[in-house]
């Protein structure tokens, strides 16, 4: 170890501090359907928030979204989820269940089935908050003909 | 709490993962000289790698850099210092003193006395990983006038 003047210890003050801390991160999903993409879209959000096998389906929450078209569609239901959690009773779901899905005509749509429970701390792990949904880099891939269903959405957190 | 049925209770498998995390955080320092804002940034960014008061002075290291502008001596000025992080013996500071600080003609340079140690996990709390320095949005305030010496820069995270 090399020896040190006084001097040379002395820790100087903190004249620094942190701003703005941003990050997002990408979610991808996939089903048998581009219905159960969706679904299992939201899952991954919910899944981000916290960890989803702590949570007990002990209440139900039904949902409406539409959009202009697939993206506008996915944003938006992503958007009724997170707005679930974001007011009382700060639901978080374990099971997303599409009933309606309309994804031809002039205005898409989706009904979903919410399952889940109030969020509670020390029950449920606490995850990364999640800010907002974002139309960046979106990608939803519908080939039926491949059996291909898939959607990439990047949140902000 | 309502009632549901086996079917609902069901929970769906997981097709998700979470891709590409990305982050930064802005560091915002200052001084009583430019010099001093450009130590302090030093210091900001190892006090996001671990608790900076659990590092002692036990070792010195030297290091120089140089650039074509502030922007650039403070870019190579952070990379350096990350660099001592990340290869042996990944010291971590606690004190930076620059001892040449070089602020016109054609090449501006750096010479820094890093004082510190081993990072050694148990010892140290482990922070973020800093990734890399950028030049997103940098800003030096260098007003010897009105006596304003401040920094900022963004860093992947």
């Amino acid at each position: 170890m090399e020896t040190f003047t006084k001097e040379e210890l002395t820790l100087p003050p903190c004249k620094y501090e942190y701003l703005d801390h941003t990050a997002d991160v990408q979610l991808h999903a996939w089903g048998d359907s581009l219905k159960e993409a969706y679904e299992q879209c939201g899952l991954a959000m919910f899944g981000y928030m916290t960890e989803i096998n702590t949570v007990e389906i002990k209440q139900c929450s039904e949902i409406e979204a539409t959009g202009d078209d697939l993206d506008g569609l996915l944003f938006h239901f992503l958007d009724e989820l997170l707005f679930l959690f974001s007011c009382e009773p700060f639901l978080i779901c374990s099971k997303l269940v599409i009933t309606e899905f309309r994804t031809e005509g002039d205005e898409l749509k989706i009904k979903c089935k919410c399952y889940g429970e109030e969020f509670t701390l020390g029950k449920h792990p606490q995850g990364t908050e999640v800010k907002a949904i974002t139309y960046s880099a979106m990608q939803i891939i519908n080939d039926p003909e491949n059996k291909k269903f898939e959607v990439f959405v990047i949140i902000d957190i």
